[in-house]
């Protein structure tokens, strides 16, 4: 079963405590292996570190300290670095949807490492290189650089998105669907309220057909189902009750 | 050209400064029309807000303030709530790849809304429910709420990879769709509905709200338009005749 406990998350030379603290709080979100910083430039037990990181505060405790990427590396077989930029004069770009995948791809007991660069200034290209893949965030050049800690919950989200579809391959929403009700179900409902609708004038001999294909047409839309055809045909009688049986 | 440009994104009582300063940048990174609050529990001019927007610092100074979310929808055609859960009693939960593509098949100038809840608490179920869809990030119950701003990270960053898909797709795009009703007007026509099945005794005081939850979500589920909407007020106005003015 894939999943992102194999995965650290690496951060080279961060230097805002809010950033670490808000990654650490992802590390929990997704339930990835370790935090790894090389050379931060803020300590990783800062309180504000430790007020943004609310349950992911153990990321921040065992959080390894590394010199170099290099270093920080040396146990991982699978490598996606993220860069800010649209093209790269030397470097291939890669959407996440091609490299994500591919960090996927490994075996069982193999170490993958995502890294993200500076606040201001990202991975050099010696770091960059360092990967086997370079993925950007960004389709358009139209907007700035996204902030450390969402380009890490987007990444972060698109690997467990592309897990969950690996796992249990099969496309479409996640909500449990019930069955819509009989057309005959429909049928006697619709014919039960157009009575009524008549009775009362709403419907005219003329138009009735025309006006009732449209209240036909938003149920249908509605995928309506048993239950629900019950409570209109409970409107209905109630509804009847009060018009032909009420003293006035 | 479809874009985020029309989207408005919504957030409901937020407490934390630094959230809404994050989101204000997100909306600066993906081109957000406009950033809404709704009875925010913090001042949106607040240093710490300003910090982390950075370049998004318009979207704090020119967000508008309203006192409810139905007011803050007023001038919404479609709107994709947010929900931190997996599974929903009674509102059901679409992931991102089905919800949002239903918010770019909006026509030219229709705005769209994204709407999300609270730090602590998400949205109410009467806040869901006046949205047409509800979307979850959550595709298994094993990790922890996202922060705040990392949600909002996700869901424009998922807006505008589909957004990209459909800009370059050669495949054919979806016909023209009616657009649904504004949130109000269903929301006006609920009254009128519930009032009048009080009156005639189909609802009783303490079960009235979860019935009419029943058919509001059987409405939403429909994406009702405002033409449908007339046709039930006239139903409605049509039957309060039949019952009240008839002589017996």
């Amino acid at each position: 079963m894939l999943g992102l406990s194999n995965t650290v998350v690496i951060l080279v030379e961060p230097s805002g405590p809010l950033n670490v603290g808000s990654v650490a709080r992802l590390c929990e979100n997704f339930g990835i292996k370790e935090l790894r910083l090389v050379s931060p430039r803020c300590n990783p037990m800062d309180k504000d570190a430790q007020l943004l990181a609310t349950k992911g505060e153990k990321f921040l405790r065992e959080a390894k300290i590394f010199p170099t990427l290099l270093d920080a590396l040396v146990d991982c077989r699978r490598v996606v670095a993220t860069c800010g930029r649209v093209h790269h004069g030397t470097i291939p770009l890669y959407s996440p949807e091609v490299a994500l995948p591919w960090l996927l791809k490994r075996s069982e007991d193999v170490l993958t490492a995502l890294v993200f660069g500076r606040e201001d200034r990202g991975l050099t290209n010696d770091e960059l290189r360092l990967a086997q893949k370079v993925l950007t965030l960004k389709s358009s050049p139209s907007y700035p650089s996204l902030n450390l800690s969402h380009a890490v919950a987007v990444v972060l989200y698109e690997l467990h998105r592309l897990t969950d579809q690996l796992n249990h391959s099969t496309k479409g929403n996640s909500s449990i669907e019930t069955e819509p009700a009989y057309p005959l179900e429909l049928e006697e409902c619709m014919s039960d309220a157009q009575e009524l609708l008549l009775e009362i004038g709403f419907l005219l001999d003329h138009s009735a057909h025309a006006r009732m294909a449209k209240v036909r047409a938003l149920l249908n839309r509605a995928v309506i189902r048993s239950e629900e055809i019950s409570l209109i045909r409970g409107m209905i009688r109630q509804i009847r009750w009060a018009i032909f049986s009420r003293a006035s």
